[in-house]
């Protein structure tokens, strides 16, 4: 029975985010900076415990601020105020928006300058996988308010600290794997010739949120005759037909964390060449998980995985890497990477995603999630089908 | 029945994605602009037809270049070339991503350059209700390369191309929008007293899924006695009882498109304040709808949606508008605010949502989505009850 998945409590203790601000404040005191602002919704998340889905309206843009000491300041659209005080967070400004003239410019330059006194250094996120999430316009105008002060990039202290995954971070993920992997279960017993990649989609879609998942933001899939060649689009209305193969890959969320991993499935028959594929890219995966543990690199574990694909024939992967972080995204820092230098720690979530082409036009991709340990890595769910498993 | 609804085709007519650009590239004549680069998902989605759920990936970024004439260019990592191949597009550049020391603005900057030889004017989204979607060091680096060249904001230009639907984008959100509906419906004899807001929203979910929305990306709600104090935060474990009132604001979305509009609920018993809010409400929206047409404003719909709540006594409204546009995205430009001087246009998709907190700590917002016509404007989908529904 998969109904009995019993989800961890909802939200953190409020000493979740004082610890993950503490650890904030004592990067940004070696290295002299005074507050740090952030626009983007992990981010904003991550630090004031602010959990709302109004994120996916573009129109206003909201900032949080991290001083040298003390709870973070928000400076938020009017419409969030309300939603602000029941976090954490005690100082929460607001502006009415939207007012395209000054949207929050004004309040957020004020108040990073109020707390910028002491060395006149600024943190924002900068660097590699992040963006602003405001105007481009309105930035070259904070910029210019605050052109008295440094602003300095702090995308890499914290990927690093988010990197990093607490008991109760551990416990969401972990439900949203269990969730993914019954509905790639019942999708087993439930899939049967003729079925388009649409129903296939629709039906796992229904059966993670009926088991619990809050939703399912990313749930693609392809299929063709003996593989298929891409693993970002799709569902379509292709009907899966004698000798196909279908690659289901989904991202579900509980309480704002996220499971990624797929699943294959053949159709009819085991294509000779795929089924020999999945058995590589299975035993790949084996050998991540017997390199995965602290200590060892991003580097070591993509090479562990390529060597037996490469062993295997692979002809490539333009995937550009062979897995990743994930926890509040679908896809964190760090990489699973070529001479990829990232050290393991214990509390990372890593999923581990060996693919290969291995015949012109076709891949094969697995993926599974774990979790680094004191002694290893652990899964966060129940591991593939050793073999591919055929629907009749 | 509300499962006989039949959703329109998907995808687009390659025409469609023609006139797109061509209208833009009127546009940027007019300005002597060479060439415009995109990076966020709608705008990428809407010049070129590619439509992936791998968005929700932070890690790569992507670009979409839009040149004086012909097909735009795609700059896309590697993982998404075959995707692009599906699509209209004939020239899809990549480089193997992630690669943080150049994510691809070495092959962006030359193909910027490359189209920029005339005046060598470059356009990128830049102003309100925009972000940058690449990491802010490499736009700094990418204006380096460009240093010869001339960045100019095109996002005024873009939103008021989008804000004007065709016919195949209407459709689309017209289902989407036939779908909510009857997901409301479906909640008016499913909801119970003791009911938790999360299973409000639970069963909407599924409803919606089932009716054949996409997604559900949106789905927030809210409940007190008597009121409610805010509408972008929820849906909690809150039992719904005696004396309660709940909003539940959704956006489904299909083929891309979205639908956005809320219903409110009493429990137990119709709460008297917050019957005459909902009344006067009602009356803000129809005001809202007789105003509606071509040649008017944003201003006046907002001015004659405001001057009913004012007369009913509203206390302020802390949303700071009251509709918007509506179509690639849950909230799009215009906004119905005061003064708004945006001209009406037919084919414009806009929801009207009034609202005003009528005691304190207590609002009524209402929303509808509606069409602008040739002769005034229509409702995209059934309107809400004029009463307030009580659940017993």
């Amino acid at each position: 029975m998969t109904n009995t998945l019993i989800a961890p409590p909802r939200g953190f203790e409020i000493s979740e985010f004082e610890a993950r601000t503490e650890k904030l404040q004592a990067r940004m005191a070696e290295q002299q900076i005074d507050a740090v602002f952030l626009t983007t919704e992990p981010e904003f998340r991550y630090f004031s415990g602010f959990k709302s889905q109004f994120w996916e309206s573009p129109t206003r843009p909201w900032f949080l601020v991290v001083p040298a000491s003390g709870k973070p300041i928000a400076v938020v659209p009017e419409i969030g105020a309300a939603g602000l005080h029941q976090t954490w967070i005690d100082d929460v400004r607001s502006w009415p928006s939207p007012r395209p003239e000054d949207d929050g410019i004004s309040l957020l330059a004020d108040t990073l300058a109020a707390c910028a006194t002491r060395h006149g250094r600024i943190g924002a996120m900068l660097g590699p996988e992040t963006h602003l999430r405001m105007p481009a316009a309105n930035f070259a105008a904070l910029q210019d308010r605050l052109s008295q002060h440094v602003l300095v990039d702090v995308s890499l202290i914290i990927r690093e600290l988010r990197s990093v995954k607490s008991e109760a971070e551990i416990a969401k993920i972990r439900f949203a794997c269990e969730v993914t992997a019954a509905g790639f279960d019942y999708l087993l017993e439930h899939l049967r010739l003729g079925m388009t990649e649409r129903e296939a989609c629709k039906a796992m879609h229904l059966e993670m949120l009926r088991l619990g998942a809050d939703a399912c933001p990313y749930l693609i899939s392809a299929s063709g005759q003996g593989g298929y060649d891409n693993i970002i689009m799709g569902p379509t209305d292709r009907e899966l037909g004698n000798g196909d193969v279908l690659i289901i890959d989904t991202g579900a969320t509980f309480d704002g964390y996220f499971s990624d991993f797929d699943r294959n499935y053949a159709f009819g028959r085991g294509d000779a060449l795929a089924t020999r594929a999945y058995e590589a890219v299975y035993q790949s995966t084996e050998a991540g998980l017997s390199v995965a543990a602290p200590g060892r690199t991003t580097g070591e574990v993509w090479q562990a995985m390529w060597d037996v694909l490469e062993q295997a024939g692979a002809l490539g992967n333009d995937v550009g890497r062979m897995g990743h972080g994930l926890g509040m995204q679908l896809t964190e820092w760090p990489s699973n990477v070529p001479d990829g230098n990232v050290v393991l720690k214990p509390g990372m979530i890593l999923t581990l995603e060996p693919g290969m082409t291995f015949a012109p036009g076709k891949m094969m991709v697995h993926e599974e999630n774990i979790l680094i340990t004191e002694e290893g890595c652990e899964m966060l769910h129940k591991r593939a089908w050793s073999e591919l498993p055929v629907i009749s």
